[in-house]
């Protein structure tokens, strides 16, 4: 028998067992049925939330009711889409709404405008927009036609997008404005427009006391976002009568407060969120570089049908995760670190917000875990804190105890009560609020069923920290005190990131499918890395 | 015997039968040595090109000189980063350079700025760099240090990013100007600046006959994307001696001609596209929605380390195919429907942009078999028309004219000689200047080896098409001429695009690797969904 026919008939033997294993499994099967196959390890994202267009349209007019009576019949409010942002000569980024024009309107074109008059009982609300052009569809795609936006968004008084200037124009004049009769794409209005309409709006005016609503006015910071408004705010002549007023905090104080839909899309956007970190960590250890891993965050969010990350993905291994918006993804992975994810899908235009942080080969070093062990403290604390009447810094305040007794038991803090010490490895807050923006709108509400935030604390050990303290008497005794425990824990950075949604008993984890416990990593990392092998 | 012992013991007979197959394959194993495992069928990206430093910094240092030649003793050019750009509220997309000061420095970040002054002998060039910042570096990564910066680029003077607002002032009044020492980042100067250095620009603006280059002046069309440098040299007084000149030109005309270290990074490029197109072919059919067909390009550019697409994905299926610019990917995927996927990866800043149309069953139907030969066939015809000497123009005449044969033999013109009948069906150019941008710079230039231009004829057969021609006699005439055709064929798109590069002998399908012909098409996706199904 020559070699070769002997390795065959080997060959042939083993899969001969493999068969007979595969056909009489040890595994009892009950009642004659074949086993069922085991759950997927990796969570998929359940469906997308479907809502009724009755209901949905609805909460629109609600809203915009609710911004109508707070601007009043004085008031007129002008909500302009995004300008389309460069990538680089003729090619934009995808277009992404304004927030608070697609939060009334749920149109995602450029080029809409919104105008609510709430004293105007002919023309409380117009929606300028732009012709359909087969010629523009073409090239680049649907645009909504007047019943399609209609249908979105509830409103029924469109008119095309070059009435714009002259109707603002008209209204500074305080005259009654008629658009040309082809350029009325939809209308509710049986007769024309009449003086009447406007009435309390340019009586109003006459005396100096209308108002017209623009978002961001006067800027706040750079405001980059909202140049066009600034420069329609500061074209308003200020003979008009009009006092211009900031719409923002209107906005604001809605938003903060999210309705039973709003919570549903935020929740898929987080479950979405979910099944990316769950692939990720499946398939880390098989990864030589950081966006390696990223990509399985963007074929997730693609796969789907996330409108985009929240904010550019955060995938930092070993020392990388320490910078705490590290967004190269450039690092090498290794077995033996930790790796920081800290991404969220934005889904109908609301943003998840989620870190895990995760040993590459699937077990916490003894140093790793105590750092660990003590983020997910304060995230526990600061979720007890969390109850209707409750504020962010409550929140927060939770959370920086737990980390200061966590980081004095370790050595790498001398004094709890020193406002500095704690903040060379806890140098950001607890807490965001989230919803259409990562880091949303709210400033220091008090907290009411309905809104969501973040839970996030961290310590981060920088390999620099220490030579990037100012050499003070007192800095150089606290490095000399807790370089020890520095070398011990240097280069390991841990976040953890949850949302939180406030109920009326507490609050919920919206993020509480995705394993954050040690234990609860170490058990999905094994099972999933088995999963992936069998696939 | 039970049913159960039977359907185990047909299924062990089975995998014994599996069993021999595997140990006795047909195929003869030479040697006694295991048969190595097919090559994957799916194409996977090269490795990334490596570059000898010594020689990329040589090639910056040319290309500077060249454009100083260009600006000559009596100009100073100032080149500034792109202004980042807002996602929404305070998030950024990831940042991106501006191509021309990419191109001079190979720096990829923010608020650097680079001044050539040729006739400067003491200070030919100087970049502006912000300094580290530890705190800045914990939030949001890591900043070039000075001689990372000169490394990168071998610019040797670089200053303070605060001192260019002082510095411009001083030039513009005719002062040389020093900069506080602090804020000398590095230098190669010996002794401190004098006035010599800057006697023949102020001598010259003494004249008014000295000149300031800044990129897209005067503002072409929107030129949104230079909205920085119009600011700029709105504010330059008049009064000053130098007059503003448009230093776009100068860069358009070398970053026509690529050089092999820019062909080998655009082949890179190509190459990631490549393996992105395979992998979505080899999935299509398994996809309910185009989405998930994109889901695998996502994936692909970000495993790859492309810097991002060149251009938002198009993915369209049957009809959604004939959107040229189609970037919504929310449609249905058919079977028996063409996929229209135009995608191509960014990598070290320079834009791939890829075409392939494919049947998702993997079987072109005889109709879209007929649209789509012609098509091929005048790619072809337009690749025979490059050679060193030709234009643009010549090539989209030879591709034009076979379409219009085609469209003519397939009922859908009636007249070749008519200028207006083939544009219903193919109404955009056949190819554009590659390179750092999609729509590259170049204008009407005549080819020379190492120019990159695409190759992308395309039929639609616009479900709407007809609807949306004026109804002029001859439009009538030629619907009812052409309607039986049009049914036929409605709904079809194909576009095929190639990336084609000019060489001494005519040209290079720098994209060849990716199957083109039906024939080809049809056999890769029958090997790589059985390759995808072992898997």
């Amino acid at each position: 028998m020559n070699n070769e026919l002997r390795r065959r008939l080997a060959s042939l033997l083993a899969l001969v067992m493999v068969a007979l294993v595969c056909a009489f499994p040890a595994r009892p099967v009950r009642g004659g049925s074949e086993p069922s196959p085991p759950p997927p390890v990796i969570r998929i994202t359940p469906s997308a939330p479907v809502f009724d267009d009755a209901k949905r349209l609805e909460e629109l007019a609600a809203r915009r009711k609710h911004v109508a009576d707070a601007i009043g019949a004085k008031g007129m409010l002008v909500l302009f889409s995004t300008e389309p942002r460069v990538y680089t000569n003729d090619v934009d980024y995808q277009f992404r709404q304004e927030n608070n024009l697609y939060y009334l309107t749920n149109l995602n074109q450029k080029r809409a405008t919104l105008v609510l008059m709430p004293g105007n009982a002919q023309l409380p609300e117009i929606l300028f927009l732009s012709r359909r052009s087969p010629a523009a569809e073409t090239w680049t795609g649907h645009m909504y036609s007047a019943p399609e936006a209609a249908r979105l968004s509830g409103i029924k008084e469109i008119w095309e997008a070059s009435e714009f200037d002259a109707f603002i124009k008209a209204v500074r004049n305080h005259e009654a404005y008629r658009p040309k009769p082809e350029n009325v794409l939809m209308t509710s209005m049986s007769g024309p427009t009449t003086n009447g309409g406007f009435d309390s709006l340019f009586n109003a005016a006459a005396e100096n006391q209308a108002s017209l609503y623009v978002l961001n006015f006067p800027a706040q910071g750079e405001s980059r976002e909202y140049r066009q408004e600034q420069r329609f705010a500061a074209a308003w002549p200020k003979e008009s009568g009009f006092t211009i007023q900031n719409a923002s905090p209107i906005f604001a104080q809605m938003r903060l407060r999210k309705s039973p839909m709003e919570l549903e899309i935020m929740q898929h956007a987080i479950d979405i969120s979910i099944e990316a970190h769950e692939r990720a960590q499946a398939f880390a250890s098989q990864a030589k570089w950081e966006y390696e891993v990223d990509a399985q965050v963007a074929y997730t969010f693609k796969l789907r049908n996330a409108d985009n990350w929240g904010y550019p993905d955060i995938v930092g291994c070993g020392p990388n995760a320490t910078t705490l918006h590290y967004e190269e993804s450039q690092g090498p992975v290794k077995m033996g670190q930790l790796m920081l994810m800290d991404v969220g899908a934005e889904y109908g235009h609301y943003s998840a917000d989620v870190t895990r942080t995760f040993p590459v080969n699937g077990k916490f070093s003894k140093e790793q875990a105590e750092i660990y062990q003590i983020v997910y403290d304060a995230q526990e604390a600061a979720a007890k804190a969390i109850h209707p009447g409750a504020t962010l810094s409550q929140v927060h305040n939770a959370a920086q105890a737990v980390i200061k007794d966590g980081l004095l038991r370790l050595g790498l803090i001398t004094d709890v009560t020193s406002p500095n010490q704690y903040r060379v490895w806890f140098m950001h807050g607890t807490s965001h609020w989230l919803g259409m923006n990562v880091h949303d709108v709210g400033g220091g509400a008090t907290f009411e069923p309905g809104m969501v935030f973040t839970n996030e604390p961290g310590i981060y050990v920088r390999p620099d920290a220490l030579d990037n303290l100012p050499g003070t008497t007192e800095n150089i005794k606290f490095i000399n005190a807790i370089k020890p425990a520095f070398e011990k824990y240097k280069g390991i950075g841990v976040r953890i990131e949850d949302d939180m949604q406030v109920t009326l008993e507490g609050c919920k984890w919206m993020t509480g499918a995705l394993p954050r416990s040690i234990a609860d990593i170490e058990a999905f990392i094994a099972k999933a890395r088995r999963e992936a092998a069998v696939r």
